[in-house]
Formats: structure tokens, sequence, C-alpha cells
């Protein structure tokens, strides 16, 4: 199973280098299934000739128009591919058998039966599958799955068809243990968990989206990111018992990596009354805005006062919609004022070995303080430390953690390509 | 059941355009079911993405490819409307229960069983189908119709709904008398029977396509061509019968239009030994090319040498093929030469009322006589009159025979807007 970023298939030189790829694949004597996601921008482009009629497309028209774009990409990639001398066929989402609930726009899989699959690659062909994309079980319409969309095709058809491995094709090398773009000492991690991958990834990281590798853990599908533009292994996600193994030593690296995020904007409430309810009123007006809230913060109240300030992060494009609904709390809550802040950063240290090694904690934040890298908010979990700190030290406080836990590698190895695939 | 070609959903506007003719029809009490063409250019768009990878892309894979257009125009089309604050939902062919053969490239349509469109009216939605596209029945892959598919996808659906009528917009006002660019004082044609417009079309009119006309025909199902640029009656196709009752008159007009065609050629084949068998290798050896031949012209052999001449008429992007063929027959058929002339043009006159009108004929070519126009080659049906003429009388001989059968309209009432759709 191998899956291409829109990135990898951007032009028609694209295509032709993928499908390349693919034969090789295929000539090492391996049945090959490939998910494609649209080419380049051609997902921007269809929004945008949407909005041209319709300032808030209907979801289920959304869901027919975009999944042209892979039907497109895969049905090019075929040609291509067959033009090398090799039997490919594509499938669009609904033949490959990826079913799904029938929320459009951000469906989930329920089910996938390949069976059209099976027969195609049964009979020695290559098979091409739409990412991104499925058909309802109950209306039959034509989904799609949102953001991660393509990567948990992959993954999920992966699984149904008891694939080896799933590996994900993008632009970069696999996943560093930060990004080489603010750290050039960074280092590309052979082999690393479901779980440290989950917090990166939800810290910031940008190589894989959340989803696709919950679906991998729970079937505990090995997924390999790789780039489309060179030869090289990338990073193998895996269990974390076959990380230690493979290591070839019982004492694993402590901290895997160093992750980022300046996505990230920071809400304060300031001056709510110290009692039962309050902040309690404060969260349940953001949720009720369909807000995601990340880490909260409540001070000490001040003991002359009985007042206390409550902080918490959110991502910064939902910060308006946030102060709105809070501001109309003020007078039945009774706090005094509300500070918005979206100059800040998350840094995060990951690693699975990190909860049975105390001080952690502490030698992360000395190296902030060495580097003179104020933190604003704290927040930990198994595997993880996170702080938000001014969007100006975030690449200081990278650097600063990355060398304090030993990340570097001696030589610069990391390439970076461009963009990223849906 | 209105269908609306490539050029009246060209750009956003059109679509927004042709969604508010859609909701005043909707508006005036009508249950709608419209099938669209794919945007503009976007046909030729994927075909020349297509050749970038493969000089030629296989057949199920470009079928996939290509049904991306109208997927794209007819789910915008629906959002347009929706924005109108009208319900619609757009359907694949595959959806709307297009069943076709399994001929990728030009499938023929096998059975229409549209269960989705029938539901998605009956709840008061406006249905927006893809033309041009079905699924086979055996291999449930997607398939394109090819020429003149997304009329004949209107046709079939209208039949199998039982509409009233099949409505069909391109970018002219109807049918006319002659085409409106070379004879200015062309008549659009209130009525004409599917026979008619079978020949008209036949002979080049680039109204309809046959294959459209003929599945009308077979159901008594009328179809009203007009233009999507106005809300002008245009032109119905109906039974022979209807045509004469609703003329209001029981002497309909003899002729009904002059087709031209400029797409053809003539081989003459010089020299061939007048005996059995030597005409029938000529046309065999043609027809194993795959060529389709048109008019032929047999000269009667002069007494001496015992040798004739054969002419006949061909598309000219297959001249190339034919006369490739004929060469390797020389030694073997003892013909002197081959003459290839592609400057050549064919003007016909068409009327159901000829075949119990004598003299039409001689009317036909005094009037191209007295224009100066010379007859090359002449072929009759029961009610079509054609002659091949130089490509440069064309235009003469159109407005000779438009005249000679008093077709012309008192004031210039046509308007062409473009191109056409597929």
């Amino acid at each position: 199973m191998q899956k291409y970023g829109g990135s990898s298939v951007a032009d028609a030189a694209g295509i032709k280098r993928v499908a390349q790829r693919i034969v090789n694949t295929k000539k090492a004597g391996h049945q090959v299934v490939v998910v494609v996601s649209a080419m380049g921008d051609t997902t921007d482009e269809l929004i945008d000739l949407a909005n041209e009629v319709s300032p808030l497309p209907p979801a289920r028209e959304l869901d027919m128009l975009l999944t042209a774009g892979e039907r497109i990409s895969m049905a090019v990639l075929a040609m291509a591919i067959q033009n090398l001398g090799h039997e490919a066929r594509s499938f669009t989402g609904s033949q490959a058998g990826v079913i799904t609930d029938a929320e459009h726009g951000r469906a989930k899989i329920i089910d996938v039966t390949p069976g059209r699959i099976e027969a195609a690659i049964g009979e020695g062909a290559i098979a091409i599958v739409a990412g991104f994309q499925g058909v309802s079980q109950t209306t039959k319409d034509i989904t799609t799955l949102g953001r991660g969309g393509s990567d948990t095709t992959a993954v999920a058809l992966a699984v149904a068809l008891e694939a080896d491995v799933c590996e994900i094709y993008s632009d970069v090398d696999g996943i560093f243990t930060a990004d080489p773009r603010i750290e050039p000492r960074a280092r590309k991690v052979p082999r690393i968990s479901y779980e440290e991958t989950l917090e990166m990834a939800a810290q910031g990281a940008k190589i894989l989206h959340l989803r696709c590798v919950e679906y991998a853990r729970r079937y505990g599908m090995p997924i390999h990111v790789r780039s489309s533009f060179s030869e090289k292994e990338g990073t193998w996600v895996v269990k974390a018992e076959d990380v230690v193994q493979e290591e070839g030593s019982m004492e694993a690296a402590i901290i895997t990596g160093v992750a980022h995020d300046r996505s990230q904007a920071k809400i304060t409430v300031v001056g709510v009354p110290d009692k039962p309810g309050e902040a309690a009123a404060i969260f349940r007006a953001v949720a009720e805005a369909q807000i995601n809230i990340d880490m909260i913060v409540q001070n000490v109240s001040a003991a002359a006062t009985s007042l206390t300030d409550i902080s918490f992060t959110l991502p910064r494009g939902e910060g308006q919609t946030a102060m709105t609904a809070l501001s109309r709390l003020q007078e039945t809550v009774g706090f005094d004022s509300l500070q918005y802040d979206d100059s800040v950063g998350k840094v995060s240290i990951v690693g699975a070995g990190m909860s049975s090694s105390p001080g952690i904690s502490a030698r992360f934040f000395e190296a902030l303080s060495e580097a003179g890298v104020n933190i604003e908010m704290i927040s930990t979990s198994e595997i993880r430390v996170s702080v938000v700190v001014a969007e100006t030290q975030v690449e200081a406080a990278v650097n600063a953690a990355h060398a304090a836990f030993d990340l570097g590698s001696d030589e610069i190895e990391a390439v970076v390509y461009g963009g990223t695939g849906r």
C-alpha cells in the first residue's frame, strides 16, 4: 500500500515520476495498491469555483465537486502506469468500498469492503484508489473525509487488505526530531511509536494527521513515512514495543523529538470571582461556540480580592468567535476584562522514555531559562511536556530543547521539498 | 427535462444564468430534471492532461478522467440553484441509473433505471444529472457515451421518466432553414419531423446529434431545441404527423431546410477495369480500414477501353488512411491512379414534402446552374437531395437553394451566440 500526496502529483511530470516508483515496487514482486490525493492546487481551485456561485456551498454538492479532484489524478496516474507497460486500474472511494457515515465534509469510515481492489490485484493489476472520499452507507451519496482524509483512506485500505505496510509519501524525508526549517541539526527518526507520533502531531508537527495514526494504532498497521522525491528510507511508525526491540537497545532515547505550533492564540479572562461554577460557565460558553481549547491555566486567587485569572489557548482562527461568546458572559459571570494574545507559540518535547525518567521537565525548563525564554503556560502528559512562550521565542526554545536532550546529528541531513498534500 | 450544453455553462456567470432559468421553470409548477455537459473547455483540458502522460490513453481511464468534467459542472450548478433558495441534488450517470454496455468512449445505453431521480423530484428537489456518462452493466466501470452523449442522456432520461418534453439548450435559437452564418435570410423552423432532423444532421447541420434524434424518434419524445441565452421559443422536433397538423395546413412546406457540410473529401479511383468484383474489392479495402464512405459515383465505362472511374466521398480526417489502403490494391485491381480532393463541400435540401412533389430535384439543379455552381456528384433519399460541389461554391449553392424554395424570411432573425457543447 502506497499513498501519494498532492505535492507528489502536482503536474504531469510529478505523475510520471510517481508512476515509475510504483512500477519499480511492482517489479520488485509486490502487489501494489496506491491511494492518491488531488493534483497540487486542484482542490483550492474547485473551492474557488464553488464560492463564485454560492457563498455557503451545500455540503453534499461540495463533496460531489471536490471528489472530481482525485478522480482526475487517479485516472491520469493509471494512464501513466499503463504507458510504462503495466496494467493499472483506478477506483473511486465508492468503487473501492470505502463506506462512511453521511456527515458530508467530515465523514467517518465505518466499513471497508475492497472486493474490486482484491480482484484487480489478484489479476496482477496495480490498483489506484481515490483518497479522501467514500460513499454514505445510508444515503448512497458521495462523501469526503475531511482533514487527513487521504492518509486515513490509505491506512484503512491497508488494514482491510491486510497489507504488510502503508507507505505514506510526501515531500519530506520522514519524521524529524524537530522541524528542519528552524532546527538545522534536526535528525530523521528511524522508528517512532504510534503514541509519540500522535503527541507530535497534536503538538503541531505536520507530517501525519492524528486520525490516520489513530487508525493505524488501533489495528497495528505499520506506517512508513517517506519522500516521493528520494529513495531513502523514511520513518517507521510502529508499536512502542517494536521501537525498543529494533533499536537494539533496552535503553531507548528518552526524548524522541521537539514539536512546535505557531497556530495558537491565548485568551485570558481577568478578574473572575473565585467561586464554584464560574469557570464552568466560561468553558461551557466556549464549548457551545464549537471552539477547541487546548491548555488551561488558572491562577491562585489573590486572597484580598477573591478574584482569579483564567487563561487558555485555542486555534487562532477561532479567536474572534470565542471572544464574542465570552463578552456576552461578562455581566452574568462578573469578570473584569478579556485579553487576547495571538503572538504566542507552543513548544513540546515528546518521548516514550520520559515517563520512567525523572527530571525531564526540570531539564527542559532549565534549558529554556538559560536561553532567555519566558514560560507563560505549562501542560504535561505521560509522554509530553508543553510550554507556551512568546511567538518570537519559539525558535530559540526549539533549539534549546533540541540541544538539551542531545537530539541533533553531526551533519545536516534534512531536506524539505515544498508544501504538503491533504 | 432540460439539457444544457458546455457553452451554456462555460463559467460561473453562465452557471448562475442557467440556474435562474431552471428555477423559473420550477416556479412555473414543473418538476425539473436537468442534464448538463462539462463546462466550456474542461473536456479538452482533461484530454490534454491525459496526452501529457500517455500518447494513447487507455479507454477505461480516459472515461474515468473525462467524467470529472460533468461532475464539476453538475455540482456547481446544484450549488447555484440552492443559492437561489431551491433544493437541488446532483447525480452522476451511474447514480441516475444510466446503464450502458462496456464500450469505453462510445458506450451505448442499454437501460435507464432512474429510481434516485424519481425520489429526488418526488421530494420536490430539482435533479441535476451528468450527461455523457453511464456505468457498464457487466464490468461496473464508468463509461462515456461518445459524440452526442449528453443530448442522448437527456432524451433517454426524458423517456424513462415519461417527461412531457426534452428541452435541449445550446447557444443557437433553434433549427434554421440554413446555417445563418452563410445565409442571412435563414428562418427558424417552428416544427420539424424526426426524419427531416435526422437528414439535416446527417448532411452537416450541427444542432442535434443523429443519435439523440434516433432515440427520441423511437420513443416519440418531443425535443424542443432552444437557446439558453434568450426566452424565445425554439424548434420543436416531433412526429411527422404532428408537424402537418400543427402547421394548421394540409400543405406543409415542401422543403424544410438546406444543410451543408465542409468536412468531406472526395477520392477518385481512375481507370478501373470494368469487370465484376473490381468495385467490390475497392470498397472492401476501404471498409476494412474502418472508413465511413458517404456518396459513390461510378462513371459509365468508355467503350473503347473498358475502363471506368469510381468516385466516393468520405470524412477528410480519414482521407490519408483510405489513400494508403487503396494504394496497396493498385497492382491486384490494376487501376491507373488515385485522385484526392479535399476542396469539396456537400449541399443538401431536406423536406418531407418532396416525396410527393415531382420536379424538386430539377428545380434544385436549375437554381445551382443559374448561380454558376458546378455539380460533381449527386445522391438522393426519400426526403433529401444532396450534391457535391467545389468548396468555394458551397455558400453560393446554399443561397441559391434557399431562394429557389422560398425558405427565407423577410427579416434577419437568426442570432448565433458561440460554440457548441458536446
